[in-house]
């Protein structure tokens, strides 16, 4: 099928359980076995860890940009403005690779995070995903997903944590965790 | 930290959305990365696709087993005999990579398909899982996780189907799906 009968998906992967990420991987993977473009953009620093970072250096159409920081403090009433700004740059570059018609699949890793903390307008993405070339497949991860983003997705999953390792005092695990 | 002092984890990615399969994917590629041997073992034929499989072959540390067939018949009052031994050959075959100690990471993928439709017995399963090299992580996929492999896992995930492309009449995406 040529790129432009294509139809590109939004993907939400959200809920509070693990799997989020992981499974963004595993369609990136799939995706570049399939010999897509692809570029995956972190809204969060370390969330995606050195096993997949070296895996990801197998695959030449497989980009990692990660942007953003590590976890921001939690609760304040309003976002601090450095948060704020860092979140719309990290979406600028989204917003570049989705509208660039260069790349066939692009993971916005985290984006729910930064939407749920108020620290991007939810307004900005679906300008972005609606003005989208056709062929464009998203995908959006992180817990806290907005409605309005849920009624614009094609496909929304939520991971939801039934039991997790830390309940029985186990730390994380090398190769299955990072 | 050397495979003995490691504490392998049972995963259990079970509900009834996308995503089980996929994440059991990106796990597998993270742990590549980090130089673990991998066996994935399929209970259906046709679970793991051209792009995931041709992504694979990047990778000299994960072998992929297709066992099993197509989706069978469901909804029989009784299992067939033939389906039957085919889970339980697709077992055995999980069951002496699992217990031979010389992977880090087994994926029994659809294996909850298997035990739910009553192919195989949980017994069967749970010996396995108990009998194992303290280090080996084992993954089990598929709707219906049974209560007693709950039980007995360390994490647990539910994919909830929250929104689904064939709800809007799209057809299955190369490279996304499959």
């Amino acid at each position: 099928m040529s790129k432009d009968k294509r139809r590109g998906l939004i993907i939400v992967n959200t809920g509070n359980g693990k799997g989020k990420t992981t499974a963004a991987l595993g369609t990136a993977f799939r995706a570049a076995g399939q010999g897509f473009n692809i570029m995956i953009i972190q809204f969060i620093k370390g969330s995606w860890k050195y096993g997949e970072l070296e895996a990801a250096k197998k695959f030449d159409n497989l980009t990692i940009t990660p942007m953003g920081k590590g976890f921001i403090k939690l609760g304040a009433a309003e976002p601090e403005a450095a948060d704020c700004r860092l979140a719309e740059e990290t979406w600028s570059a989204c917003e570049q690779a989705i509208l660039s018609g260069d790349y066939d699949l692009v993971v916005c890793d985290e984006v729910n995070y930064a939407l749920s903390y108020k620290l991007l307008p939810v307004q900005r993405v679906i300008e972005t995903l609606q003005k989208r070339p056709s062929y464009v497949h998203v995908i959006l991860t992180g817990r806290d997903a907005p409605p309005e983003i849920v009624e614009l997705a094609d496909l929304v999953t939520e991971m939801r944590e039934i039991k997790h390792p830390y309940q029985t005092g186990i730390s994380a695990q090398r190769g299955i965790e990072f």
